[in-house]
């Protein structure tokens, strides 16, 4: 199982994090700024840890982020490569 | 600064992950599921590090999740109550 976390690169509008801002506010919170990101939890039919980073990166490539906006961080949750 | 994250709970229906695991087998990657939860970073303007994690759990019962499907997850960043 791999835990890939997809966020905005700095610098990049994030309009959903913006309207979140705007709706906390109207709510009373004492809210600045809010950024919105996104984690995909993968069942991963391998059990290698090294195998599943690499998957892990390849998917992010091809299909997870966007190179251009999104940075994305990658975790091989502990004590499994794999859950099959 | 507080980081929230909002993920279905076990049994609910998630489609976004539903595509993206076959979108990933399409690809060619061994995945047999895939679930997709909501990290929200929050800037808080308070100091203190019981307030933030106070207001945080009334942000998510407000607005940021529904209490039916979701399950939510707050941690207080470390070193910052807030950021201002």
């Amino acid at each position: 199982m791999v835990r890939v976390e997809v966020k905005l690169k700095k610098g990049h509008f994030d309009p959903e994090g913006d309207v979140t801002t705007k709706s906390l506010r109207d709510l009373g919170f004492p809210v600045s700024g809010v950024r919105v990101s996104k984690v995909y939890t993968v069942e991963l039919e391998v059990n290698d840890k090294e195998r599943a980073m690499s998957l892990a990166r390849e998917m992010c490539r091809k299909l997870l982020a966007n190179p251009t906006k999104d940075d994305f961080f990658i975790e091989v949750l502990a004590g499994e490569g794999g859950v099959n």
